[in-house]
């Protein structure tokens, strides 16, 4: 099961949004949710935050790979992991690590040392795991003022979309096609030195979509905007976001995100075999770091359509007014 | 005339880099600019600031109308802004509005008010303004310790590069295809409200790549980072990458990025006229704010390929180790 780990316990009080601090009025918001999970409590703003998690169809028994946490400290503190599959061939449990990460980085959201800054808390967490496998990671930390700060290692993702449209989007860090910069139990992996470090400043009404690849690599931005649009809460945005994922990920007749890169990069799904499920070519070793793209996957490559089965995890905050507590 | 204003002289010193504080090396970097314009004069980091500047074809007597400027401030500022060409069918000139509004940028950045934060700037830069007119704009101010800060208003950009790869982007903020936020005379338009508000902590050898629309309507993002990394140096990059947008916005059968967004949103060249050049369906009206695509615009439309003809603007910043002055 993914992690969902809340540092205290969630308020489900129903808060009036006032008007945002800018001359030109949304003309396409997520409503408020009429039971938003306020996270936070002190004046100033704060996430509402709604989670939704589909395991890859393979994984359903073991809960999947992906694990995450929503934190109501401070403005509210949102992260995703993604543990990297190929663990699976070295009879590795790749949700070990990403789980472990996760519940360090839940558990040290208020440490001193890490000062609430993403890349610390990044830091700290993953120099306490001991599990052997390795994890992308995107931390999303807002502070009262509505700064939100940022810290992303791989392809996990975090759209923020505003007045209907998205003002900012993080960039995946990756070696080569499909093998992302990942927090690792092993030398060769990266470490905090490497996350992004970003902050946006927000405004309120402004929604934050977290997620990992799985979301990601089966829904463009503009279906993001719609199904955020069309949503009255941000439970429900989730929800429908993770639907849209898991159904476009099963569908081999649709030109996803993800297929749509893999044939810009040149490789696609083998010849040989053209309903193998393109997770088996989603390997990814360290020892190839070095090359662009690998030999044998251009190799194999023929052409590819379809969803890119995978773990779907969405985190979905909205930017609203926090009372004094 | 492009505004090419520094506050104090460049410093043409060349020096060194000291390795980036990661734990993996770059692979594919911009080298070190032989004679490069240090901007900065203090400990910490500085921006290697190089420039080019290529008119539309048919406003290269008038000077165009994007305007831009560089100052040695901390850090070092770099900005764009793009005077909205839809004004010449007003009898105003479009470049007049942009160059203002950067002229007082450029004296402001030292501003107590201002306080080094690049919203305050465009707040204080747009308030000063006397000219008719629009433009898009966006300013990035590094600090010593290497945090860039960011401040957007429509569809200029910004790219961040580290390790041959892109890490950062700015998204454009736009009313519907083709007609972007813009700071204006006009109460219809935007202000330093509007503005999409960003750091990002920036490593030695990141390399900041700034243009307006018209880079990043002709070129592709895999095409700016093979042009940087083909590059001895800052000048030469940012002329290269001026160079390659100007011959893909002169090719009418390059698939620019132009166009392919043009076609996604459903409206292409007028069927009446193939070689109507594009820039004559940008008319952005502030009354048409409320819809998304205005009707006559989609009602013109039929195949749309080529290149998109405008000022491009190339601004090149390499992070660097800066000595106590």
């Amino acid at each position: 099961m993914a992690i969902q780990a809340a540092l205290r316990p969630f308020s489900t009080a129903n808060r009036l949004n006032p008007s945002i601090s800018s001359v030109h009025k949304p003309k396409t918001l997520l409503c408020r949710a009429s039971l938003s999970n306020l996270v936070g409590s002190e004046a100033g703003v704060c996430l509402s935050v709604g989670t939704h998690f589909i395991p890859h169809p393979d994984k359903v028994e073991k809960g999947g790979e992906d694990a995450f946490f929503v934190s109501n400290h401070r403005g509210g503190v949102i992260a995703v992991a993604d543990g990297v599959s190929g663990w699976a061939e070295k009879d590795v449990n790749p949700a070990l690590f990403s789980r472990e990460l996760m519940a360090h980085a839940s558990s040290l959201v208020e440490d001193e040392e890490v000062n609430y800054e993403p890349r610390s808390l990044i830091r700290k967490a993953h120099a306490a795991t001991t599990s052997i496998g390795s994890a992308t990671t995107v931390v999303a930390m807002l502070e009262r003022n509505g700064i939100l700060k940022m810290a992303n290692v791989g392809d996990c993702g975090v759209r923020i979309i505003r007045r209907g449209q998205i003002v900012f989007s993080t960039s995946p860090q990756e070696h080569y096609f499909d093998c992302p910069f990942q927090l690792s139990s092993e030398a060769a992996g990266q470490t905090f030195l490497d996350a992004t470090v970003m902050t946006v400043e927000l405004m309120e009404e402004d929604t934050v979509v977290m997620g990992s690849d799985g979301l990601f690599d089966n829904v463009y931005d503009t279906e993001i905007l719609a199904v955020v649009d069309s949503c009255d809460n941000v439970a429900d945005a989730a929800k429908a976001l993770a639907n849209l994922a898991h159904s476009h990920s099963k569908d081999s007749s649709f030109d996803s995100p993800y297929s749509q890169e893999a044939r810009a990069r040149g490789f696609d799904v083998p010849w040989w075999n053209p309903i193998m499920p393109m997770f088996l070519i989603r390997i990814c070793d360290a020892f190839e770091q070095g090359f662009d793209v690998p030999w044998w996957k251009k190799f194999m490559g023929m052409k590819l359509t379809g969803g890119k089965l995978d773990d779907i995890t969405v985190i979905i905050g909205q930017v609203e007014s926090s009372l004094s507590s």
